[in-house]
């Protein structure tokens, strides 16, 4: 009975947000981003990283402590971060996608990709860049690069008539390296914030 | 037996894509838009207009002509349609809400509204607007400012910590009326078009 738990324990940490599978077609070919070296989704760069999608068990991998360096995350307990899993995966069209240093078992890189469905363009489909970060420790290693082009990659594979991304002007010739452009008199990202209510 | 089709078919055909009640719960003193007449989702400013979510039926009441105004939608069956409607149902997230005018039973007004599950911010929720077209025979109404604000509104209401929009230039003081910004050094929107794989 305890073996039977902890068995059931394992496969429920490694369970995977999406099928892993469509990340090892991804043709980096396509992409006019330039790697020196030459690294892709399946050839990371070395043998103890891997690129792939999130695992429930990415919650004792440093997955929010990552993402806190992008901005505030909370503080979200197990149960939270297993009911959000679960409710992005039922939903699907959310692609969280990880990048783990196998060594000490802690995600270094992360992208979303959501996929918006669509009546235009013949019921197409609409991916957009979300929540880029990677660990400041492991710079050099063209893992930023490697992140947003795998999930770029993966948009068009799913179908995605495009994608879009807003992001700070600093990173502007970052994207515009990775294909993305800023479109002339149609380029503006605009937000409202919602107050908390105070009830 | 030719009866019971009928019925059954005349409730497929007012199946909504997501619950109707929520539009009715939205408060307009919670915006900063204008409207003069005061009009607001539940009363749109004449009884012959209702503002609702997208039912199946609306294939028939010139909802893609509609679209065809603002972009191509190419030719869409009446079975993609149906497969998309539901497939944005099973997904959740997808919130088109229209403006129909029941004299003609045509759609005269249009937005979207996505909502992407997030794990920043406390597994908060990010909307965005999407889609906006008004037809261009029913300007003066306050039609666009109305079906903007409701599903901005919508999105506070389902807890969305913000809500994102792209624009063109000429739009921007526009939806800054509506409480939208420009956020200093941060609202640059980028696209990658994909191409048609020849294959």
């Amino acid at each position: 009975m305890g073996m039977e738990t902890h068995k059931t324990e394992d496969r429920h940490q490694s369970e995977y947000l999406y099928r892993p599978d469509i990340l090892q077609k991804l043709d980096f070919n396509k992409s006019p981003a330039v790697f020196n070296p030459r690294i892709s989704t399946v050839n990371p760069g070395a043998d103890w990283m891997v690129v792939r999608p999130l695992q429930r068990g990415d919650f004792d991998k440093g997955f929010l402590q990552l993402l806190s360096q992008l901005t505030s995350t909370g503080s979200i307990t197990r149960k939270q971060f297993d009911e959000r899993f679960t409710q992005m995966k039922i939903s699907g069209g959310h692609y969280v996608t990880v990048i783990e240093d196998k060594r000490s078992s802690k995600i270094i890189a992360a992208a979303t990709l959501t996929v918006e469905q669509k009546f235009i363009h013949n019921c197409s489909l609409r991916g957009r860049l979300e929540d880029v970060v990677v660990n400041d420790t492991y710079r050099g290693k063209q893992l930023g690069k490697l992140i947003v082009v795998t999930v770029s990659l993966l948009a068009q594979e799913l179908g995605c008539y495009k994608m879009s991304l807003d992001c700070k002007d600093k990173l502007i010739k970052f994207y515009e390296s990775l294909g993305y452009k800023l479109e002339p008199g149609n380029s503006n990202a605009m937000n409202m914030r919602f107050e908390e209510d105070p009830s």
